[in-house]
């Protein structure tokens, strides 16, 4: 199997320190940033605040790199996209009028798991003494803290120096192993003291129970073994906990065929000779459809079994033909395995050595079998836009998808070779793909993000293309303009006014910014000529403003939609 | 007296129906709907979104107006300011990515005490059954219910309709009662469920215990009649709970003098006789604070004691020279009255019918004395903008100013006629407003916003004028460009490139919405021309981008800086 498909999530200097050195005479602030640079952090998303100003003061000194962005959810959602990226991220905020501002973005990596570290400023501790109302403050001292408790695997405040860097070890350690965010409250007169005496850093790496972990091994490998036609269903938590090599050697060594969901799209490459096409049920290509159902062995590996990816509950999965493992639980047939990590179970059964008999996998989509035959005088439709797209991508871009129609014409896009692809495809908070390609740039600068959003979603959250521009990044945006909430307008059925948005002259975006380049698009031909231009010019952001007919929808989207219309 | 200084809050409308008849037949999404009209809510802000489609659908057949917004905490903003304005107001989401994107506007709410009504949609009833991984779910189905419970002061699911219709009143009252948020969900299998049996509206009004009452007004008429000079502290409640009227009665029967707080600015017109100034302990003028200081009995009526207010804590008020009374607590000396209402307070002070000497008020600054003298070639200063602004100021506007220096230069301005003030100068959340200006503008039309609102803050919401221009208003929006956040600069001090921001040419604004005009402004000569010819445009949207020095202050910026600097 050629090498160079398979990718690592984490960078080389990713993943805790393992022989942390013990901290002599560090302040609180000290330690924190030292302690984020050993799980792998080197960039810091986040809007200063007067009861974060200290600690931004430490961070600018510190290696770290701090992006100022524009807006606080737009700096949950970059930071977000970075850690999905880089295996870990921060966001670092005032408090209340800052944090309260990420509680949807860092909502949405919770449900999505994502690891990201809320870092929050705070009153200092001798401020609140006489219980008197500060500026920010809602109810009491403690409201940030209990909201973010329900958004959060892990939060701690660190009001008293004896336990501060105890608290920090403890939720950086819960965020990397349940990969979901943190809540660290930091007040702003905690900063800058040292605790008394020395501290040694703890990190325990999580590990199976051996005699659990090899009765699961044992069952699945003899259950697949016994199977004609097994199938590797390959979800999100692939690329999150980086299983992407472990996941090709059992599948290759085995010769399985493997397929993913939307929400786990390009954990494997799209070109890979084992990819089998990507199952949501009822909404997705028929013939991948049966070749997951039809099979007598469904090994689900990180998958969340969400609406969307199930299609919207029309998945048909017989428990007794799955095997299904995740970061949380083990499941075979009906029963239940504890104790088991996703890496030791997927090595595990890579070396138990099966083989299992090839089978021919569903046929490729009609537009990557015939080449695209441009149309320069019709008006562009979404499904043209995107087997268009499809052409030009390469292992340099990485594909970042809105929700609504965006995501769902995105799932016709084959991803070609190393393109990667981001999305919230589960939690669908609109307005994360402007911000998310902020973060996926600075996570990985060579990689050259293309955008899909539609233009309510770029009304939320499209101006932070200024903090984009501001340190020199240059995507491709392309705005879906179909004059309102498209998705909506097919779930509602009838004319409805409050599904339509102001018409903005998106093209003009990259002068109010002053740099890049704006496009109007329109037809076949324009698409093609602004899209060619855009990867052109790979030294400027590049801004296509698309105008779609109102009533132009996917393939995807259509059928999702009929089956959706009958629940709201 | 002169009538016309008098301005009573609440709309002939608001209030609740004290009325109310039995209701047969009713759908709990109808049954919302009409108690929402019956409380004064006109217009309801928001964005639709699946789990709430089916209630916008019923909402657009009602009388209620819709006011789609781009971004839904921008949508909390408009609907806290209308509130202000109106005497409630709602804001209407879909769940999770909608309600959790309102989490910051709802906070600032509570803090400041605005009566706003958040309904939220959610998944149906039906489809949780089996516990199912929904878009937009977080952790549990309950996840955003438990963080609105910290951020507002009622809160009902709507998921028994034995129960719903009762609910809605509760919460509605208690809304009503608190001047702070209430939240709503209702699942959308539930919208259009008709409860068996009538339900019979209930809203009892909150009455005074008359004993407490008479011996509460009894002490503190005593201690004013002795007093030789008294002065009231008014404060934003005095507008909150629509107590202008009352307020004014027993000031002018009393002939005592008013100041007013930043919260509080413009609960009385700073044109009144009785007007002496704006008291901001050791931040505002020293005349005005050696007033406030030296009086023997001090009326605080609907006060917030919070650190702005009080000068970050350089107030300097004896409490054994204090009655304060809010709408929660009642204090004379260090004693306290419970279960007694502001209104009735006021009212009872009224009729005991108190007369005290005439004092000699504290000079006017001499802005006001001196008339402003264009200097057209000078570069603009804030203090100069703000002089230059206080000229042309009149009852037909209602200044809103963003928290920064925006706030505190307004803090200068002295309030002609009606004109009303707009800020968040407690919770002081930036990006508030824009927003505003759209709430303010949908509660009270004939009124024209005059917008002050620094560059950073303009990055967070600006592009909310967007849904300005959408609705055909027209405010006057002044953007003081100082190229970052001026306000931190003078905290932390040194260079420090984490307080700038990207430079946008705000003055394209207008031409990417397709609506208004933009100005360029450097000098005095610029502005004046450019404010007198926003000012005679009074059919569009204008919009100034001022370009400040980065180190250009208002006076009392410098004073609260100088406080702050000690304590970060």
């Amino acid at each position: 199997m050629p090498q160079e498909l398979v990718e690592v999530t984490l960078p080389e200097k990713a993943g805790p320190s393992k022989h942390p050195a013990t901290v002599w005479g560090a302040s609180i602030g000290d330690y924190l940033i030292h302690r984020l640079q050993d799980f792998g952090v080197r960039d810091v998303f986040g809007i200063p605040g007067d009861y974060v100003l200290t600690f931004y003061g430490m961070l600018e000194q510190s290696e770290l790199r701090l992006i100022g962005c524009t807006r606080e959810d737009c700096a949950g959602f970059a930071a977000d996209a970075y850690a999905r990226i880089n295996g870990i991220g921060a966001v670092c905020v005032t408090y209340c009028v800052g944090g309260l501002s990420l509680c949807n973005s860092i909502a949405g990596a919770y449900a999505e798991k994502s690891p990201v570290v809320v870092i929050s400023g705070a009153p200092g501790m001798r401020e609140r003494f006489a219980d008197p109302l500060l500026h920010h403050r809602v109810r009491d001292f403690e409201t940030q803290a209990k909201v973010f408790r329900h958004l959060c695997c892990a939060e701690a405040e660190l009001n008293d120096p004896h336990t501060a860097m105890r608290e920090i070890d403890r939720v950086l350690a819960t965020v990397v192993r349940r990969r979901r965010p943190g809540y660290i409250e930091l007040p702003r007169d905690m900063v800058a003291v040292v605790p008394d005496g020395p501290h040694m850093p703890s990190f325990k790496e999580p590990t199976s129970d051996p005699e659990t972990l090899s009765e699961a091994v044992g069952e699945a490998a003899r259950r697949i073994a016994a199977a004609r036609q097994p199938i590797i269903l390959a979800g999100v938590e692939i690329h999150r906990f980086g299983l992407q090599c472990e996941l090709l050697e059992f599948a290759q060594g085995a010769g399985i065929p493997i397929a993913t969901t939307m929400l786990g799209k390009s954990v494997v490459s799209e070109q890979h000779p084992l990819f089998a096409g990507i199952y949501e049920g009822a909404l997705g290509r028929e013939e991948v459809t049966r070749f997951v159902e039809e099979s007598d062995c469904i090994v689900l590996l990180g998958e969340f079994l969400t609406d969307i990816n199930l299609g919207i509950f029309t998945a048909n999965l017989d428990p007794i033909r799955c095997i299904f493992a995740t970061s949380e639980t083990l499941r075979i047939s009906r029963h239940h395995y504890d104790g088991v990590l996703l890496r030791d179970f997927i090595v595990g059964l890579h070396r138990a050595g099966l083989k299992t008999p090839p089978r021919r996998l569903p046929q490729r989509p009609e537009q990557d079998v015939q080449p695209f035959q441009l149309r320069p005088q019709e008006p562009i439709r979404i499904q043209r836009l995107v087997a268009r797209l499809n052409q030009s991508l390469d292992g340099t871009m990485v594909v970042i998808a809105d929700p609504g129609d965006a995501l769902f014409a995105s799932s016709e896009l084959r991803i070609h070779r190393q393109t990667e692809f981001l999305s919230p495809a589960y939690y669908t908070s609109m307005g994360f793909a402007i911000p998310a390609a902020l973060g996926a740039t600075v996570a990985r600068p060579k990689r050259r993000p293309v955008v899909l959003v539609g233009d309510g979603a770029f009304q939320m959250t499209g101006m932070e293309l200024s903090t984009v521009v501001r340190y020199g990044f240059h995507p491709v945006v392309i705005v879906l303009d179909n004059q309102g909430y498209g998705t909506e307008r097919m779930l509602l059925l009838g004319e409805h006014k409050f599904n339509d948005v102001h018409p903005w002259h998106y093209s003009k975006v990259p002068e109010l910014l002053g740099a890049g380049r704006g496009y109007e698009v329109s037809t076949e031909g324009e698409f093609d000529a602004a899209l060619a231009a855009a990867l052109m010019d790979t030294d400027h952001l590049q801004l296509l403003h698309v105008h779609l007919d109102r009533n132009d929808y996917s393939m995807t989207l259509e059928r999702l939609m009929t089956k959706l219309r009958a629940r709201v």
